[in-house]
């Protein structure tokens, strides 16, 4: 089976190079991954400057690459240049800190899944909590998980989220959850430069006291490695009939 | 009624200024847009570096700023730094090329209507077919819709995705329309530099004969101006029970 690596952290972090040691003793692994971090990112591309592409590492189940391009441009890369069998799978990640609820918009990890899935391969963004180590039980979440989507497949359109917690102290099993909503407060801290003019800093609080008890934002807090299915059909098909409706024809 | 209004194509595109022209003989208008192109940023949001705000215009009813940011930082600041009155309604527009299907995940322009969906406020992006002209009957279309938002609302967590074909020649009508599905082959071409290195372009080409009557594709290639209502919240509900059933607990 061919596994495509990719991550927002870049090449260096040790998330991508953890999870492509444990993968090349069951699978083929191609890692592609940026050049540097591009975290915050979002499902942005490269169109209007050239990319480059560089291999690293060339063992027999491991081909590790590096381009100077978003985690959605090492995903079409990896899929269009560097590999010929193209990939049962593709995973991003082990991104260093959360992908939750409504933040999932501005991730590369989770765009570079959903560019996975848009081109038609089982696709998973996995991300864990900021500054935990990965543990050999989250190695092994992940093994488990990477065999379930080979064996059972994912309906087109669709890709997983996953979200795991530091689990060494307090472990309440995996729950399968809908994305909660995250609400920021006081977004932006302003400064003045040693020239006097003025700057912002974005950094928003978190207010998350509205999620619900199967969101992955609750079930994260309380122990759970979270897997949400996520689509990237954004439609929101339930509104079509109230807008035919409305006084809008010229 | 307040309007704030935000595009990918940077501050000085005519999209944003013609719109702002004819809105500001109806509402207050409240321009913050980024100081240069920004175009297929996705949703990508500014972290690790400051904002700068600059204002370029004060009259009465039309106020012009412009970010150093992503089009997402503009509507982040917008609402937080510049607008006192909160904004009744956000407008991304009007882009210079349409925004449609899968297209949308990339789109500067669709990601700051989200943005705007998010921290609450009823959205709309706007996109134009490449290259017409900004015709008194496209803005005629558009002052109606805002009409129509601001009278019948959206939902919580939607909004709309507009996209206007060239309507000087052949106009259907308006068509409340699905998204579509964009499908790129042949994704890089590949080239060699004067120093002998090769590198890539993104810039497949589109394969679009999947698409049914009722996409935003086929909508706006039979002269209908195209909306899309669409959500944020990309969780697949139907796929929930299924991965529940899965062999994943560790």
């Amino acid at each position: 089976m061919n596994v495509l690596l990719t991550n927002d952290d870049g090449i260096l972090s040790p998330g991508i190079n953890k999870l492509a040691d444990i993968l090349k003793g069951s699978y083929n692994v191609v890692v592609v991954a940026p050049d540097r971090e591009r975290s915050a990112v979002g499902h942005a591309i490269t169109m209007h400057k050239p990319l480059r592409i560089k291999k690293i590492k060339d063992e027999e189940n491991l081909k590790i690459f590096h381009a100077n391009g978003t985690p959605s441009d090492c995903v079409k890369l990896g899929i269009d240049v560097v590999m010929k069998d193209k990939p049962d799978i593709i995973v991003s990640g082990i991104n260093d800190g959360f992908n939750l609820g409504t933040d999932i918009l501005y991730s590369g990890t989770v765009s570079a899944a959903m560019e996975g899935s848009i081109n038609g391969f089982s696709s998973i963004a996995i991300s864990l909590e900021a500054g935990s180590d990965i543990t050999d039980k989250a190695l092994l979440f992940i093994k488990k998980l990477i065999k379930s989507v080979a064996k059972n497949g994912l309906p087109k359109n669709a890709l997983l989220n996953v979200n795991i917690p530091n689990i060494s102290d307090n472990y309440s099993g995996v729950k399968i959850t809908k994305l909660g909503y995250r609400n920021y407060v006081e977004n932006f801290t302003r400064r003045i430069d040693p020239h006097g003019r003025e700057y912002y800093w974005l950094a928003g609080k978190v207010l998350e006291n509205i999620n619900e008890e199967d969101s992955d934002i609750v079930a994260v807090k309380n122990g759970f490695i979270s897997i949400t299915p996520i689509q990237f059909d954004l439609t929101m098909y339930n509104l079509i009939d109230t807008l035919k409706k409305w006084d809008i024809q010229i």
